[in-house]
């Protein structure tokens, strides 16, 4: 699909709501419809016109140009209002806007930018609903994206990266860098390395704890490629194995195996949450898995649709989701496995490819 | 200055203002008023009671508790809604929100839950003008980060990092891992390489472009050490070097020294960017200059105040400020040359050390 397409898409949205036009304010959502990256911008899309209209500062004018060649490009540093009076002047009736994106403030400048002819209706999430569903070059850039993090974890652990006497930052560090070198942009969001006890914490940041023998060692991390989000959690453990720690590795793996085999269109969010959730419950570690199942990734780490116990509405074929069970035990450790998959209408596109074999070093 | 005497400032401040209590929704203003990090949060200041009220979800209830030790902690995931129905509980009449921050959808919830007797007042910017001037931890962890960045490129530099046949992407990443062996948490921003022609954008992102004799060398990037973020920026050269090369390094080095010397409390900031770029304007390359002269920073990698030709206000004792003029000459290339300081009541305080004498590699 190319980007006029997924205007196209958007545009009979607006049709059939009954909307003329709407600006679009999220900046992911200006990069989706446009191609346009930069850090202050607007997007006007007419549902009756094809060519859409951005605006952005002075900054970046040949930036917009180049990546937004199909748009007409305005030069103008309150984008917002800029494009509400610009529709308001092709007699725009009902303008949709982005309620849960524009601030008090910006809607009052919105409101003032429009008159008294043009009705602002909130058209909250409207962009984010079309972006669930990924097209093939989201697909591509999001593979890439996984490899990158799975190649970078190969190296770590390979070149013996993960061994007592290390800190949790000297691995992130050198994870973070191998990604970089593996050609990601950088990482998707601040990379987890939790050691011993700190594996028990679900957002631990790196510290400067050291590896010790008999750690669990959970890394939760991603790398970015052209905008795009990877993310992939693996537990190890450095030798010797308890029993206890086999038991929660095993049981996390199988729980995260059945929330994957439970990804097809059409099967309720909150039921492959519980599918996965109730292989954890019925071991008895229920109260140790504390947070939903999975969310939906892409040009953000956490987008639609969530995936836990209280989502409403039904997975979509070609929505990339992640599937990350846990069991942490509190003073002891933890073990989260999580993968990056596109449901397909057959079984879903594992992206992250990297074993999911409990490995003892 | 401690965490309770940031909040002793604000109680101050609604009190001139007439609020009764202030609903605190910006992450970072959140951070700076109880140390809490957590990625949901809202905080509740009352004028007269020196309690803050923390509400945050279930996945931060441990962190919470620790990072703000003396707030009362209340778990609820609606946070701004939930301070906001206990402000009115509490019987206040008027309540200050982050107007520039709350989305017109988080409005309407606040609003809702608020009720009849308890107004919302537009309180934009109240918390960010406190930010402005630094207390003495904060330009601690200031210096650190600056620190992290010098000893970095310093590191770069020695060691032969800047060298025709590296490609831009290769320098940011050893340069980003330089930095976090000294210590830093991350970037506090993309990391900014752009050599030869390349120079000439200033916002360049670091591409597969290969370094060449003859080049310029422009490197802008900061360090982030707990949640404060260090900025600066070198321009090298590549040998050998030409003449016009060496003509805006002196240029642009002079501006710089023109701006940094400018900087002194109760100076009109336009007068400041006036100082710097008058230089610039003298030589004829006015129209090369197009940005800002520089920022305030801490919590932010931009925050106030901004210097610049159309900035109302003055100069503040104990703000952190960047001075980075440049001049770019489209498809030649360009020099900017960036340090952060602290503006003090004699000279400023510079944090980045590195030297900006012109080395030609």
């Amino acid at each position: 699909m190319t980007i006029s397409q997924r205007r196209d898409r958007l545009r009979r949205r607006l049709a059939d709501a009954e909307l003329d036009a709407m600006v679009v304010s999220d900046l992911v959502n200006v990069r989706y419809l446009s191609g346009f990256t930069g850090s202050n911008a607007a997007l006007l899309i007419f549902a009756d016109d094809e060519t859409p209209v951005l605006a952005t500062d002075g900054r970046y004018r040949t930036q917009a140009a180049q990546q937004a060649p199909d748009a007409e490009v305005v030069i103008e540093r309150a984008c917002g209002p800029h494009l509400a009076g610009r529709a308001a002047a092709r007699g725009t009736r009902k303008l949709g806007f982005e309620s849960h994106v524009v601030t008090v403030d910006a809607f009052t400048a919105l409101t003032r930018a429009a008159g008294e002819g043009c009705e602002l209706v909130r058209a909250a999430g409207t962009v984010e609903g079309l972006r669930e569903v990924k097209d093939a070059g989201e697909v591509a850039l999001l593979r890439l994206a996984c490899e990158a993090a799975d190649a970078a974890l190969k190296d770590l652990v390979g070149g013996g990266g993960l061994r007592a006497g290390r800190t949790e930052k000297q691995v992130r560090n050198e994870l973070e860098a191998l990604m970089l070198a593996h050609g990601a942009d950088g990482a998707s969001f601040e990379t987890i390395v939790a050691s011993g006890v700190n594996s028990a914490i679900p957002h631990h940041r790196p510290t400067d704890a050291v590896l010790a023998a008999g750690d669990f060692v959970k890394i939760d991390f991603g790398a970015l490629v052209c905008g795009y989000h990877s993310d992939m959690t693996r537990t190890f453990v450095l030798a010797p194995i308890a029993d206890w720690q086999r038991d929660i590795y095993d049981l996390v793996a199988a729980s995260q195996r059945a929330g994957r085999e439970a990804l097809a269109p059409g099967v309720a969010l909150k039921d492959v949450d519980e599918a996965s959730r109730q292989v954890i419950a019925d071991a008895g570690y229920a109260d140790n898995f504390g947070h939903g199942l999975g969310h939906g990734v892409g040009l953000q780490i956490h987008e639609a649709p969530g995936i836990n116990a209280s989502a409403a509405g039904t997975l979509l074929a070609g929505s990339a989701v992640t599937v990350e069970p846990g069991v942490y035990l509190p003073d002891r450790g933890g073990v989260r496995i999580e993968d990056t998959l596109v449901v397909g209408e057959r079984a879903p596109d594992l992206l992250t490819r990297f074993p999911k074999d409990l490995v003892i070093l």
